[in-house]
């Protein structure tokens, strides 16, 4: 039943220069982002795996490359890789390529040594531009190399956030970067932006094929009853997360999800992860800071994000509602471009604003399978669809997501639990 | 937030003496079954609690007197309770009531022991018989109570799967009962049942109201676009599964979810949970008896009815397109009244057969709230909404449910991995 | 290199009538013992295990009447087993007899029901009866008759110290009996009884031989060099532990053994296992009573004891200072046959007091085998040996110990976070 | 009852030059062979952790660095420490300094960096060596001067088979160097060096006191009895214990512990730890290697060592046993700094052979205190006697101890399912 073929295999044809001459462009420039997040890392930086869940910086380096190697340099008959016994440390889970090292094993790994990996990141960075340059690349080929790159911007959020906990469970706290914090703006009133019931379409036409890349799990487009509701023009706020906390909020079972309240008490929550117990310091990727007021509320679990709501006399939006609404926007907000690498107060101005950026929001839709779903051929099929349990979509990018990655039809995915991505909550209403 | 009143509010008028007359029959009814389920059981059939996710017999023929006790009887200002600790023992997750003991410790409790249980049954039996002659009920009080019959009902099918569990953790392996197995009947071809895209109403209006009952999480009924596809005509048979397994099933990571996988890989999954290894033989609640080939495939989790629909290059149904289906039939079928307590061939014709009794069906919908979704006022808010993470919702009843208990939008729920209820899958296509 | 002779087989000669005549007489009491003890257990109760260390009453009454039917009448080679299951069900850890159920799993066994186990143990003792009458017993049968005996009285002692924990563990705290407590007599000043350095004979002869009945981990006798030293007159009170307590002894990390600090703080050990936590009360086999503070301090794991007695400015004895002290006195005291089931205050005289009885004392000599050491042979060689690692020897018996089966050599063993034994500590002291 | 002096405060007299300028050359001896061991070693190696039972390098080099600078140095009151924060950092279990990292997250620290960690040894060095010359040491601050030597060289040892753990874990098996392997020396054939019954003196003179140093756990000298028994003149080889397992040593439960057994059968143990599955191949500091059948097995649990003893019909000496032998020998063998830092066979001779060096010794001596036993003074009292419990005494050292370190007294220890030291065995009988 499993096939082992890497990658879709109906595409033969030889690939138009223009598209070779853009994913060479645009390949140079991914690389170069990853190389730049991961600069100020020592090598022992690189190394830490601070839970089961992250994985080392330089894991992710490697990784990312080898899914060039594995994937697309590979798929010659007589190809020679650099290292063999790398396609096992570095595999993440495609069970169709071979065994993997253990994931919570990944930071007991001191060699190849960080500069091997950065030796290894050259090595295939000059084989994949050769191969750029050769001509020979058809379109299926062309198509995977697409694929790995918005594949390696997904580890550059990883990156980021897995050091960001790495730092944190350090006694000593260092900071990744030193930039300065950002003058408070003051965040605009919330205000609900309402919406009929419409049937709208939903997703994005399925990729490969004619138009731009999206991954398996934003396709087919179908259509969508989204019932009449009102989304906030903006993500709730620290000040108004604090005003939940000091409503004893955490000490409230009613407002929690079974599993969540359970988890309130085993491991005893106040706040979000990164706060102080004074809830009035939060740890960021510049260290120890004050918590900005009006910023979006980050760091929190599907159970904190939804009890939140519970306890606005709100909810989730759906992500349907999410979608219609960031159908006709731009897709412009802070991503990890910018450099700041924490949410920021919102821009004010009508409509809706951060829907893109700044924070990933939870949405009340489990994450599962579109109607006529069908996951890439080969191995690659293994890269969204077995994941579709237990996990909640989460929408918009935040402050760590390289520019260009997302978009209206982006599903992220995560476990009610998950509290160490840039994930917070724009809250919905239904409306009568 | 939190209200601690014990129920809907709203309705303060004397009930009509019908409703009344209609409510104590049932009650009559519905607490005689619970008896005859657990005449079979010893003292010590009924203590036992063969893993976390069970409880014993005399907790649930307890816990469901206790729910009268405590929100009908417990109504009145001055109620003395039969015993006062037994508030503590006998809550399940009601949070809001008290302080519960823990749910894996139900099975050290040896006092009180059965016939004491049996008498508290008999006593609250004649108080509410008593309530009830006394005309002296508001309608939000027979409210509780006509949920506290479709909740006892609920525990009557857990004291079956539980009481199944237990005897097969038993190296001795006792049987319930001993009704002889059912002549196997040829399971009819299966056919497809197609339907074009249409929008739907979905749910059941909202309980209480003016209608008949239904759980909170079935409400409100809201427009669902369904879109083209078709349904199998009769769930999946032992031999159709066998041919999965036979087909190497249990060990293609290709055809499951990462979790299923890893789960099949640590607890060597390789049949359905009650099968022997040959696949010959299952547990029963008759003990074990001969594989009929012919009936529905049941105590899947999960897992396994997705993988065993993606070998059959199938998918599970939506639940809005199992409950689109179910709306027009009649809800007959094979239930626990019957006495079988196993599932049996489909009954051959035309249209669909099976959908309700014989074995629950897993959906491919996470178990989420209804657009407009609000739970029951106070304590009995606590029933349904949160457990809505990380679940996924089964549809029809099994031949463990009791005649009466299910309806075409009833929605049950389990986590991927639960294996010890009698569930099945029916098979569904997107159509074009 | 595993032999599977159920026994020593080196004594084939028939028996002399008078030792028959002898252990019938032995048999018929313990066995009655047994039944007197679990009397006033339910059958619901006879089933709980409330921890994996503990077992279920009726394992116990079954597993001593198997090790009966396995041991003596099995030898016979046509012998027929009431039912040949329960080899599996109740063989405790004879890996040389074959496969067993899992300790942890003991209580979830309903059936055989405890009526069925109480008729089991009458139709042994009516086929130990007929064996006895027909003379037709070699001494090798006869011996392994007699280790049954003191096995027997050693499940007694755990069934009591169990049923305790089961009781404990429900929150209504049911009593086991109802014995009035003792008048509290004042405890006797604590002196020191001093012994210079000599060197003693420790253990007891092998048995099966010439002699009396001892384990195979009390021989062969051996000399060793005793040193000078000084020993508590009687075991520390409940008055001098209080005082522990009181001054803090919970939280002084400098007291206590690491893995014993470790657990103080992981499991916030304050007080004894069943004091609450006021340390003014006591669950005891007569339900929760008040602390008699004369009488010797029990339920302590060893790390509790070495700390309370490094407190004192002491340490534990070895067990040979103790066995030293113990061989020239009667082996009276308070034992299981009183029906107290509760240590009680020292009486007052000169000399050593309670060294049998009321509280098992533990030692600072770890269980390890005496120089010559030799198991017995065949699958009752497993019945020591294969446990003397990690754990502390206890002398003297308990309340809970049936009068008769402790002697100065006896040897108890249980590891160092064991809490539920009555186990209590008297003091040493090095002397000059 | 814990006071908080950090070492012996009773001698306050100005130290003897000579005993300074010992000091002194040895303090520079014993800083330069951490150096040299950790020399091989990245920055990224000296992090890994790979259990918890294991310390990453960085933190053996830093914890021992900081034992100077808090017990020596940190005497001064005005003492300015190089950074207050690693004192909660490498403090690794002294209760009364102050609370501490948890052990298994020492692998989490990236900062300080290996480089900050080798300049804190640089800063230490010359603040010790700036102290030493000033002249302004009395005889207690030398004393935990030497104390803190001994335990830097406890450290050497432990960082070597931490490294050989990480390594081994790492899949590509790195070398931590390129030592050729010895040619294999044919073993010695095994001889019995018997004694009769003898009373000797066990154990070294406390100190600080008149004489050369020891740990608090091997005084005082006291008298002991030790039976007649023989001793192997070599320890068992990898000849002999493969021998033990082509004879299923490892599939018969008799021979075993029943929680060794346990182990065996929860881990699938079928050979020493570094073994491949072949067994003719072992992991070793230099790589996989083919196995020396002459040389001393190693890497043995304590469960291994006993279940091959008696598998060989002959038993583990006791400590008393060992000591009594060694007592008369040099102490001369294969130590760490001969660098080959794998055990080789026995030199041939009369005699006992290897009883230093090459590989520790298990015995059958639980690790108690001795009769009159006293920790030293303060926070160094928590050095050794807070560890006896669970664990067994080793004897004699190995190839991975420095030179130097050991000596007849010498008590090591560890748990019985500790594999990860180069710990072998020494048959002992009982004789006649």
């Amino acid at each position: 039943m499993a096939t082992h073929a890497p990658g879709p295999a109906d595409s033969s044809s030889v690939a138009a220069p223009d598209r070779v001459a853009a994913l060479a462009a645009r390949f140079a420039a991914v690389r170069a982002h990853s190389a730049l997040l991961s600069a100020p890392l020592s090598a022992e930086d690189a190394m830490v795996q601070s839970m089961e869940d992250a994985s080392p910086a330089k894991w992710h380096l490697a990784h990312t490359t080898w899914f060039f190697e594995r994937f697309v340099l590979g798929r010659d008959a007589g190809y020679r890789p650099v290292d063999p016994a790398w396609d096992y440390l570095f595999n993440s889970y495609y069970q169709s390529v071979g065994p993997m090292h253990a994931r919570p094993r990944r930071g007991l790994i001191s060699r190849p040594d960080l500069a091997q990996v950065r030796d290894y990141r050259a090595q295939i960075d000059e084989r994949m531009r050769a191969l750029l340059r050769s001509g020979d690349l058809d379109s299926a080929r062309l198509d995977i190399l697409e694929l790995g790159l918005h594949h390696e911007q997904q580890h550059q959020e990883l990156l980021l956030t897995d050091i960001k906990h790495a730092f944190w469970s350090n006694p000593l706290a260092p900071a990744y970067h030193d930039v300065a914090p950002d003058p408070a703006g003051a965040s605009a009133p919330l205000r609900w932006v309402t919406r009929d019931e419409s049937i709208c379409t939903i997703g994005h036409p399925a990729w490969p094929g004619t138009g731009a890349f999206a991954y398996d799990n934003e396709s087919p487009p179908h259509r969508v009853l989204v019932p009449a509701h009102a989304l906030a023009s903006r993500p709730v706020t620290n000040a108004e997360y604090r005003a939940f906390i000091d409503d004893g909020g955490y000490r409230s079972a009613a407002l929690w999800l079974s599993a969540g309240w359970t988890r309130v008490q085993a491991e005893d929550w106040r706040h979000p992860l990164y706060w102080d117990d004074a809830c009035d310091r939060e740890f960021t990727l510049a260290g120890w800071r004050d918590i900005d007021l009006h910023a979006p509320v980050c760091h929190l679990s599907y159970y904190e994000a939804d009890a939140c709501a519970r306890w606005a006399g709100a909810r989730l939006p759906t992500e349907f509602e999410w979608e219609q609404a960031a159908a006709g926007l731009a897709v412009d907000g802070r991503f990890s471009d910018d450099g700041a690498l924490h949410p920021r107060a919102a821009p004010t101005g009508a409509g809706l604003q951060q829907m893109f950026g700044d924070v990933w929001e939870w949405t009340s839709s489990a994450y599962t399978a579109y109607p006529g779903y069908r996951p890439l051929a080969g191995a690659l099929g293994e890269y969204n669809g077995k994941f579709m349990d237990a996990q909640w979509v989460l929408r918009g990018g935040s402050c760590a997501t390289p520019r260009g990655h997302v978009r209206a039809t982006y599903r992220n995915f995560f476990p009610s639990d998950a509290r160490w991505q840039f994930a917070g909550l724009r809250l919905a209403k239904d409306s009568a």
